[in-house]
């Protein structure tokens, strides 16, 4: 993907704080960061979305999400992964983002508007969705 | 970890919602979801942070998280692991939250508090970081 900048940074043309790399993987630090240690782990797999990656270029992501975290000694942090333009997703190649969590003001900000539990709603879903697993 | 409501789900004793299980992993739908869809994965492998589960343990959570969003048909959605309190975590087992954006009022609000880039004190952060990679 010629113009995509998170292949660019793979591909070295375009410098990176590079924490890790493997054949499947990449993590680099993010230089707009939320806190102190926020890094960006990647597939080398161009896509867009998550449902665009193929299962063994996932595998590897958390466990280098993890290693990262220990490495910046982040105690308290989130791993984010957002999908599309309205779940604020700004570069079109899949990215997880680890991000410290060292105090209310920096760091990830979550928002979390908790809707009514309603059994009947949730069992007609359980069975539409546990049909197409 | 007999207090743990999550190992509780996982053992069966709590009933759930499930939409997938294998030796390591087991998902099912959020009772008090922010969106219709919403959906938690888990290690059974009980752990308190991402950085208290082996490798092994998490390498399925991305292509399970996948299949789930896939089978609720999100086009956009957030995946999100919380860590800690200040982080917004509740339950003390590892859990990645899959939760449909189908607009702006439902699913998972970001705040996104930027701090300026600096690349003298990312050039330090990274020697610092990349050290205990």
């Amino acid at each position: 993907m010629a113009a995509c900048i998170f292949c660019k940074i793979i591909k070295g043309d375009i410098p990176s704080f590079k924490l890790f790399e493997s054949d499947k993987v990449f993590a680099f630090l993010d230089i707009q960061p939320l806190s102190r240690g926020h890094a960006l782990v990647i597939p080398k797999f161009h896509g867009e979305k998550l449902t665009d990656i193929p299962d063994d270029h996932l595998s590897e992501i958390l466990p280098v999400a993890k290693k990262i975290a220990q490495a910046t000694g982040a105690g308290d942090f989130n791993i984010l992964q957002n999908n599309g333009r309205i779940a604020h997703q700004v570069v079109d190649h899949v990215h997880f983002h680890m991000i410290p969590k060292p105090n209310e003001t920096e760091g990830l900000g979550v928002g979390w508007p908790t809707q009514p539990t309603d059994m009947d709603k949730l069992k007609a879903l359980y069975e539409e969705v546990k049909a197409k697993m």
